[in-house]
């Protein structure tokens, strides 16, 4: 994925409509959050088991392809108005996530898996 | 970013812990939720200004780049898990957008910004 | 629950501490968004079985308590900010609700029960 | 409010539609976090001030206001899943937030306000 050329297209549709001025980090976060809600919401009376098998619901599964592309969109701008390399970070977490989480502990296991990241 | 390089990455992480069980896409699109929120807490109290100068803060940007990470890290996550290819998904949105918000219409509108999205 | 002795409590909180300028309608709405999310957490890596028998794990028990109360306590505090009397919009709702999902068409469908609701 | 009756009320309305397999607390607590984040969307491009005024919108005033009282019914229901007391939740987490800021240090600081929470 090319990151800056994606981030410089959201840069410029937002100042040709002018929205810079909604555009601050704090509304920026908001609105992701809520599209992570709205992703959230096809998951909501689905089983496990169901979610696993989303592609067999066509319908349902385009929704999500959207929801996903809507939130990795406000990701993009918001490292973008911070000035934040995504991938960078994003390399950075996964050797922590790799030192927090040491197989030998977390293996298979859901509650330590969460109460670990504390 | 080498996204499939990551993705492979994190498949990598989760099944060395055996966490696949874990990781419906219904759990994951939970756990992306949790992160976006946690995220969207590091603005709560700031104003909109405070939060366009964050990097004054350093503990606080620190702190949002980290959960910038971990929202990407579990939307990566899922759209693997889905099989969706996450840059095909996002220039298809970003079109959508270009056709849903005319630059005539939208420009500095908050208001039909919302509106126009429905 | 006396709503009003509740509110009015809150009310005095945030004005001892000199929180009233924090305490906008927007920041609020993100503070209970933060606040269901944390709720939220304590689900994310239980099966629904295991989320039924909550009760059997005393730790997570008694955390969703208080993240409950976290949610309540913003609720009301959003409700006497907006002037809202939070009893009539519920009971609107309900008969909103009601008219909405007919047992007929919405009975046992998970579906259905979604997509009515648009 | 009467909230044993409100319960009782949204028990009867789940068990009508069959619904009840559909309502474990995970499922809920779901349902929970995507109405916050829709009451949250109503507040996502207004300024701090511009949602003090609310009322003076009144499309926006009656939208959010349907939004509190979809929160306010899963948290309802949630609780009665749960066979927790939502009123002597709350009473106690005021208790606890009142030890937590005391009015001393939390005066007029939203960074304390934050970090003390932790």
């Amino acid at each position: 994925m090319n990151i800056d050329e994606i981030q410089e297209s959201l840069r410029r549709f937002a100042e040709e409509r002018d929205w810079n001025r909604f555009h601050s980090p704090k509304n920026i976060a908001m609105a992701l959050a809520v599209e992570a809600a709205e992703l959230l919401e096809n998951f909501q009376w689905l089983t496990e088991e169901e979610s696993r098998c989303l592609a067999e619901r066509p319908e349902d599964y385009q929704a999500v392809r959207e929801e996903i592309a809507d939130v990795q969109v406000y990701l993009l701008r918001l490292a973008d108005l911070l000035g934040i390399d995504l991938e960078t970070a994003i390399r950075d977490k996964m050797r922590q996530n790799a030192e927090k989480y040491p197989v030998a502990l977390a293996k298979g296991n859901a509650l330590k898996y969460t109460r670990l990241g504390k």
